[in-house]
C-alpha cells in the first residue's frame, strides 16, 4: 500500500497548492476589477471680500484637481459614479435668513454648480443643482438649544447642519478625454461655510455589486471557480501522464 | 384497458401543456397590454440669484426629460395619464409669508405651470395650476411643534409640507408627436423647495382597470379564457385525428 | 582560573563601553535625523486705520520671517510639514456680524491667503482658505454667559474662539530655494483679532514617524543594533587579535 | 598657650574682617553688574481736538526721554529689554464701537507703533503691534456690572482695562548709538484713554537670571567665591610673613 499513501500525499499536496493559487488569482483579480468606492477631496472655496462694507462679493467657487500624479485618471472605466458635495453650513442668521430687513422673505434657496473638465479645461459634463439648509422654526431651535445646551456647551454638537447635495447619479467616464478637474461654484454670495468636501461613489453593479456586498459568499465562489478550473488542468495533465507512462510501461 | 390508460396519460399531459401555455400566453399579454403604472423624475430648478440682496430673481424652471434613450417614448398608446408634480416645501417663513414687512398680507398663492414639449421643442399642452402650502395658525404650529419636539429633535419629523400639483388629469399622447420634454415652472420668486419630482400616473380604465386592480380574477379568468379557447383547438384537432385515423382502421 | 576571571572582568567592561558607545549612537542619530515638530511664530498683522472713522481700511498682513540666524532654513529636507495659522478671535458683533445694519447677512466667511517666500522674496507656494467664526444663536449665547459667568467675571475664561486654518497639509520644501518668510493676509477689514501665530507641524511618517510616536520602543531597537554591529566589530578584532597571538605564542 | 589665643584672636578677627570685606564686595559687584529690572515712565499722549465737533482730529502721539541725566543712557551694554506699553482704557462706547452708526461693524483694533531714536533723532528700530480692548458681549456686561456694583459705586473697582502691548520682545541697545527717546503713536482717532505707561524690563539670561531670580543663593556662593579667594591671599600672605619671620628668629 506504499503507493496508495504515495497517492494521498501528492492528492493532498496538489489540493493545497491549488487552494492557495486560487486564493491568490482571486485576490488578484479583486483587486484589478474592483475600483475604489469613495473618494473624498477637500473642497476650498475662493471669493473676492466686498471693498467697503463686510461680507463676500463674488460669489464662492473652487477647481479641485481629481488626478492622482501617479495613476492618472482615480475613475475606473466603464464604472457609474455618484458625485456628491457636502457643505458643512451654520444654522446662522445669514444662512436662514430671518430677521425683520428690508426684503425680508427671499428664498433661502441657492444653486451648486458643478463643471466637470478634461485635462485640457474642456467641459466634460455640467450639472447644476439647488439646495438651501433644512428649516427648523425659531419655537423648534429654542426647544433643541435648551434640550441640547450642555451638548452644545461642551463643544459636542454645534449649531450646523451638513447639507449634501447629489451632482450626478451615474456619471460615466469617457476612457478618450479623462476626468481632470472639477469646478464647483455656489450661486449666492449670502452663504456661510465652514467647509466642503467633494465625494465620488462609485455605484456597483452586477458582478461588482456582488463582490463589494457580499465578499465572503463572493470570495468562496471565485475561489471554488478557480479551484474547479485548475482541477480541471490537472487532472487532464494527470491523465496525459499516465496515459504515457502506462504505454511506457506496456512498451 | 390499455387503451384507456393511454388516454388518459394523453389527456393529462395535453391539460398541463395547455394549462402552462394559457399562463405563458396571459403573462405575455399582460406585460404587452399594460403600460407602467408611474413613472417618476427629480426635478431639479434652475434659477438665477439676485445680484446684491440675498433670495433669487429668476422663477424657477425645470426641463426634464421624459424619454427612454432605448424605447422612444414611455407613455403607451391610447393610455390617459395623471402628470403630478410633488413639491417639498419647508413650513418656512418665506413659504408662509408671515411677520409685520412693507407687504404684510400677501396672498402666499402661486402657479405651477407646464409646458409638454415634442422633440423639437414643439409645444403639446399646457397648463397651470395654483398651489399653495397648507395653512396652519401660529398656535397650531406651536402646539405641533411642541407635541411632535421629540421626533423634530431626532430627525424622524421634519417641519415640511409634501405639495402635490395635479396638472393634467386626463393626458394622452398623440403617436404622431410623441412627449419628449416637460417643462415646468414656478411663477414665484419667494418660494422655498428641498426638492421636487414630476410623476406620471397611468389611469386605467376597462380591461386594463380591471387587470390593475383586480390582478388574481384577472389572471384567472384570462387564463381560462386562454384553455377553453385551447381545448377547442385541441379536441378540433382530435376529433379530426381520430376521425381519419377511424378512416384508416376501418379502410 | 585566574585567566577565566581576567576574561571576565575584560568581558564585562567591553559590553559597559559598548553599551554607552550605542547610547552615544543612537542619541546623536536621533538628534541629527530627527527635525523639530514643531515651531511656532506670533503674527504681528499691520494695517492703515481708516482717516475718518473708526475701523481698518487695508487688509491686515504680516510678514514673518522663519530663518534661523544660525542655521539658515528651519525644514528639514525631504520632510513634510503642516502649515497652520492660530486666530485668537473675540466672539464680538463685528465678528459674528449680527444686528440692524443695512446690509444685514452678509457672510462671515473671509480668507486666509499664504504665501511662501524665497529669500529673494519670490513666490514659492500660494496658498488661501476660507474660514469663519464658529456661529453661535444668542440663545446659546445667553446660555453659555449664564453658566460659565463666574468664570467670564474672574477671567478665567473669556468669549473668544481659537480659530485653526491650515493653510498647506503636506508642505515640502524644494532645498534649491528654501523657505525664507512667510507672507499672511486676512481678506477682509472687517475683522477683530486678539493675537495670532503661525504654526509648523512636522508631519512624520516612516522611520521618523516610529520614532517620534515610540521613542522608548524605537531607542531600544536602536541601541540594540548598534551593540550587534559593534559586537561583530569587536568579536572580528578579537579572533584577529587572539589568532595573531596564538601564532607569535606558537611561534 | 599665650601664643595659642593670640593666635585665635588673629584667625577670628582676620574672618570677620574677610566676611564683611566679601558682602562688601559681593555688594558692590551686584549693583555694578545687575541692571535695573524694570524702569516705567509715564505717557502724555498729545493730540488736536477736531475743530467743528467733538473728538480728536489727530492720532494722539507722545515722546518720552528715557535717558537719565546723570549717568546717560539706562539700558545696560550686552543686556536684552523687552519693551511694553500699558494703556488705561475704558470700557466706554467708543472703545466697544457699540451702537447704531452709520458704519456699525468696523473693527476695534487699532496699531501702537513705537520708534526707539537715538540722541540725535535718528530712528534705532520701529515696530508697530496691533490691539484692542477685550470683548464683553452686553449680557456678560450687565452681569459684571450687578455682582461687582458695590465697588463700582465706592470707586474701588472701575469699568476700565488694562490693555498690555508688548512692542519688543527682545530689545537689545547698540552701544554706539544708545537710545534716547521713544516716540509713541496711536494709529486710530477713535479710542479713549485714561492714562499710558512704557516699561521696560530687562530680561535676564545666564549669571543675571541666577542673581535675580535666586538672590539669596547668589549670594552666598558669591560671598562664599569671595572669601576663599581673600582666604588664599591671607594664608600665602601669613607663609610669607612666618617664613621670613623665622628667617630673622633664626638669622
Amino acid at each position: 500500500w506504499q503507493g496508495t499513501l504515495y497517492s494521498m500525499v501528492v492528492f493532498g499536496a496538489t489540493m493545497v497548492v491549488m487552494f492557495w493559487a486560487s486564493v491568490f488569482l482571486y485576490t488578484s483579480f479583486y483587486f484589478t476589477y474592483m475600483p475604489q468606492e469613495s473618494i473624498t477631496w477637500p473642497i476650498h472655496f475662493q471669493y473676492n471680500a466686498c471693498e467697503d462694507r463686510p461680507g463676500i462679493c463674488t460669489n464662492p467657487e473652487a477647481i479641485i484637481s481629481v488626478t492622482d500624479p501617479a495613476r492618472g485618471t482615480l475613475l475606473a472605466r466603464g464604472q457609474k459614479y455618484r458625485v456628491v458635495v457636502d457643505l458643512e453650513m451654520p444654522e446662522s442668521t445669514t444662512n436662514q435668513r430671518l430677521g425683520n430687513e428690508p426684503q425680508p422673505f427671499s428664498s433661502g434657496m441657492f444653486l451648486v454648480s458643478m463643471d466637470m473638465r478634461s485635462h485640457g479645461g474642456e467641459s466634460l459634463r455640467q450639472a447644476s443643482r439647488s439646495t438651501m439648509l433644512r428649516y427648523k422654526s425659531s419655537l423648534l431651535q429654542t426647544i433643541s438649544t435648551m434640550a441640547f445646551a450642555p451638548f452644545f456647551l461642551y463643544g459636542v454638537q454645534e449649531e450646523k447642519q451638513m447639507v449634501t447635495v447629489e451632482l450626478f447619479s451615474q456619471y460615466e467616464e469617457d476612457p478618450v478625454t479623462p476626468l481632470s478637474e472639477v469646478y464647483v461654484r455656489l450661486a449666492t454670495k449670502h452663504v456661510e461655510l465652514y467647509g466642503a468636501q467633494l465625494r465620488i461613489h462609485a455605484v456597483f453593479s452586477g458582478l461588482r455589486y456582488l463582490m463589494y456586498h457580499y465578499p465572503l459568499t463572493a470570495a468562496a465562489l471565485g475561489i471554488g471557480i478557480c479551484m474547479v478550473f485548475l482541477s480541471a488542468v490537472v487532472i487532464f495533465s494527470w491523465y496525459q501522464f499516465s496515459g504515457s507512462a502506462g504505454k511506457q510501461l506496456g512498451g
